[in-house]
C-alpha cells in the first residue's frame, strides 16, 4: 500500500475507533448535561485531526511484530486522546475560541451558557463575566476527562508489556505539561537560546510523538535497542515537524492565522536567530511587533522581511532538514522490514514537506 | 494502637512519602522556572490536609492482608495527588486565593508573575489582567502535573493487580470530574432533587473515598466478595463526611468562611429540604440570599434560622447518620479482623462527628 493509501486507511480506523469510544461513554450516561458536555467533546475530538500519533503507534506495532494490528486499535486512541485534551486546556491559555476553523470547547461551553442562562449573565455582567468564567471551568474539566479516556483506552488492552506502555505514556503527559509550563515561562522573558527553545519543543511536541512510537513498540514486545532507536527516529522527526510548523505559520495558509506567532510573541526559533543575527534597528522593530496581538499584516510583513533578510527562515529550514536525516539514521538502526522502515521514512519527510 | 494514634502514624508516614516524592522529581529538574513551579506544588500538597484516603487506602490493604504494608506507602500517594489536582483546577473555578489558609496554587502563580513582570503587568491591564490569565494557566497545568504524578505514585508499584487498581484509579477520577460538570451546571438551575444531590456527592466526594479503600482491598488481594462491602462502606462513609460538611459550613469554625455555602448557592440537601418544607416567604428569603456572594452576616444567619425552624438541618444530620449505619453494615460483611473493622468502624464515626 501506498504512503498517502495507509495514512487514509489508519485515520479512518482511528476515526471509528473514537466515534465507538464515545458513543459507548455517551450512552451510559443518564444526566442531560453532562451527556451534553461529552458530546461537546466528541464533537471537538472528531473534527479534523491528521491522526499521525495513533497512526505511528499502529505502525510502529506492526514494524516490531508484523502481527495483526487490531489489538492495538483502541490502545491507539489513547495518544490522540491525551492530544486532545492538552488542546482543550491550552485553548483556555490563549484565550483562542476557534480551532481547525471550529469553536474550541472554551467556545462552544461559553455559548452554551449565554443561550440557556442569560438571565444569570444580565444579572452579573456589571462585576464579572460570568460566561467567560463557565467556559473556562468547562474546559478544565473536558480537557480532565480526555486525559481520563486516554488511560481507559490503553487500560483495555490485556497486552503483557501494558505496564511499561502505561508509564512510558504517563512520563510522556507530564512532559508535555513541563514543556507548556516552560514555553509560558519563557513568554514573558525576551531572553531565550536556542538550547532552551529546543528543550521546550522536545516536550511540548516531541514528547507525545515520541511516546506514540515507543508505545507501538513496546505493545509490539520491541527489543530495547529497537525501542531506543525508534524513540530516537520520532522524537528527531516532531521536533522538524514543530520546526516547519513555525516556518508555516509565517506564510498564509490554511487552518491557521497568518503571523499568529509574532502576534503572540512565541519566540520560535526563526526569531532566536534573527534577534541574534539582526543589526540593532531591526532587532527593534521585531521587538516592537513581537507579542503585539493587534499588530497589522504591514507590521508582520516588515518583521518577515528582516527574518528572510537575516536568514533566519532558511536556517531554521535547514535544521529541520537535519533533523530528518539524523532520524532516518536511527530508523535504520532499528532494523524494521522494508515496508515499515518505507512508511516511517517518508512519514519523516511529509513532516518538512507537508503543505497543511 | 488506638485509632487516634493510628491516623497520626500514617498520617506522618503518608506526609513523608509526598515530600520524598515531590523532592525526587525536583531534584530532576534543571529549568529554575519548572522547579519553581514544582515547589509550588509541593508546598500546597504538603500544606495540612488529614490525609483521610491514602489513609484508608493502607488499612484496607492491611485489613484484608495482614502483610507488612510498606509496599503501598507509595501507591498510597495517589490519591491523595489525585485529591490534590482536583482541588487546584477547583480553586480555579472557584477564584479561590486562600485554602486551608493559604495562598491557593492560582494565587501563589499570579502572585509571583506581578512580583517579576510587573512592568508586562502595567502595559496589560488597561485591556487584560495578564497576571490573573498567567494565575490561571499555571494552575491548570500544576494540576494536570499532579494527577500525572498520581499515576506514577501507582506504577512503581509490583503489585501482581496493579492493573485492576489502576482501572478503579482511572474511573474514580473521571467520576470526580463528571460529578464537578454536574455540579456547576447544578449551580445555575434553582431546582434539584434530593436523588441529584445524592448522584452528585456519590461522585465528587464519594467515588475518591471509594476508590481508595478498592485500591487497598484489591492490591491486598481481596476476594471480590470483600472488595465489594469495603467499597460500598467507603461510598456510604464519604456520603456521610459530605453531609456534615455541609452542616459544618453554617456554625461558625476553624478553616472555613461562616456560611459559604450559601453565598456561593450551593445545592446542599439541607437547601434543598428547606426549599422543599419552607412557606412562600420562607422560601423566597432563602432564594434571595442563596449566590449572593456579597451577603451580611445578618442575611446569612436569618437563611440559618429558616433552615433550623424546618428541621433541614436536623433532617441532614439523621440522613448522615443513616448513611453511617449503612456503612457499618457493610463492614461487617466484608468480614475483616477486628483490630481493622474497630478502625473503620472509628473512621466512620469521625466523619460525623468531628470538629474540622
Amino acid at each position: 500500500m501506498d504512503f498517502e493509501d495507509t495514512l487514509k486507511r489508519y485515520r479512518k480506523a482511528v476515526d471509528n475507533g473514537l466515534d465507538l469510544f464515545f458513543d459507548n461513554k455517551i450512552k451510559e450516561i443518564k444526566n442531560p448535561e453532562l451527556r451534553l458536555n461529552y458530546s461537546f467533546m466528541k464533537e471537538f475530538v472528531l473534527t479534523g485531526g491528521k491522526r499521525l500519533r495513533p497512526i505511528a503507534l499502529i505502525m510502529a506495532y506492526k514494524a516490531v511484530n508484523g502481527k495483526d494490528e487490531k489489538p492495538v486499535y483502541i490502545p491507539s486512541l489513547s495518544v490522540e486522546l491525551l492530544h486532545n485534551s492538552t488542546l482543550v486546556h491550552d485553548d483556555i491559555m490563549d484565550e483562542d475560541e476557534l480551532r481547525r476553523n471550529k469553536a474550541t470547547v472554551y467556545k462552544k461551553s461559553k455559548d452554551w451558557f449565554l443561550q440557556n442562562y442569560k438571565e444569570v449573565e444580565a444579572k452579573c455582567s456589571l462585576f464579572n463575566n460570568i460566561s467567560s468564567r463557565f467556559g473556562v471551568s468547562s474546559a478544565i474539566l473536558c480537557g480532565d476527562v480526555l486525559l481520563s479516556m486516554g488511560y481507559s483506552a490503553l487500560l483495555v488492552s490485556e497486552n503483557k508489556n501494558l505496564k511499561k506502555a502505561l508509564s512510558v505514556y504517563n512520563r510522556a503527559y507530564t512532559t508535555v505539561v513541563d514543556g507548556q509550563i516552560m514555553d509560558i515561562l519563557g513568554g514573558f522573558d525576551k531572553k531565550i537560546t536556542e538550547e532552551e527553545y529546543f528543550d521546550i519543543i522536545s516536550k511540548k511536541t516531541g514528547a507525545l510523538f515520541k511516546a506514540s512510537v515507543e508505545i507501538g513498540a513496546v505493545l509490539g514486545d520491541a527489543s530495547e535497542e529497537q525501542i531506543k532507536n525508534l524513540s530516537n527516529y520520532a522524537l528527531e522527526a516532531a521536533m522538524a515537524f514543530q520546526i516547519k510548523d513555525d516556518i508555516m505559520d509565517l506564510s498564509s495558509g490554511k487552518g491557521h492565522e497568518f503571523g499568529s506567532d509574532v502576534k503572540k510573541g512565541k519566540k520560535t526559533l526563526i526569531i532566536i536567530k534573527a534577534l541574534e543575527s539582526a543589526d540593532s534597528s531591526e532587532r527593534n522593530k521585531i521587538l516592537d511587533v513581537l507579542g503585539k496581538e493587534e499588530a497589522s499584516s504591514d507590521e508582520i510583513n516588515s518583521v518577515i522581511d528582516i527574518l528572510k533578510s537575516t536568514g533566519s527562515i532558511g536556517y531554521a529550514d535547514e535544521v529541520a532538514r537535519e533533523k530528518i536525516k539524523s532520524a532516518k539514521k536511527y530508523l535504520i538502526e532499528a532494523g524494521i522490514d522494508k515496508e515499515y522502515q518505507d512508511f516511517f521514512e517518508k512519514l519523516a519527510d511529509y513532516f518538512v514537506e507537508r503543505k497543511i
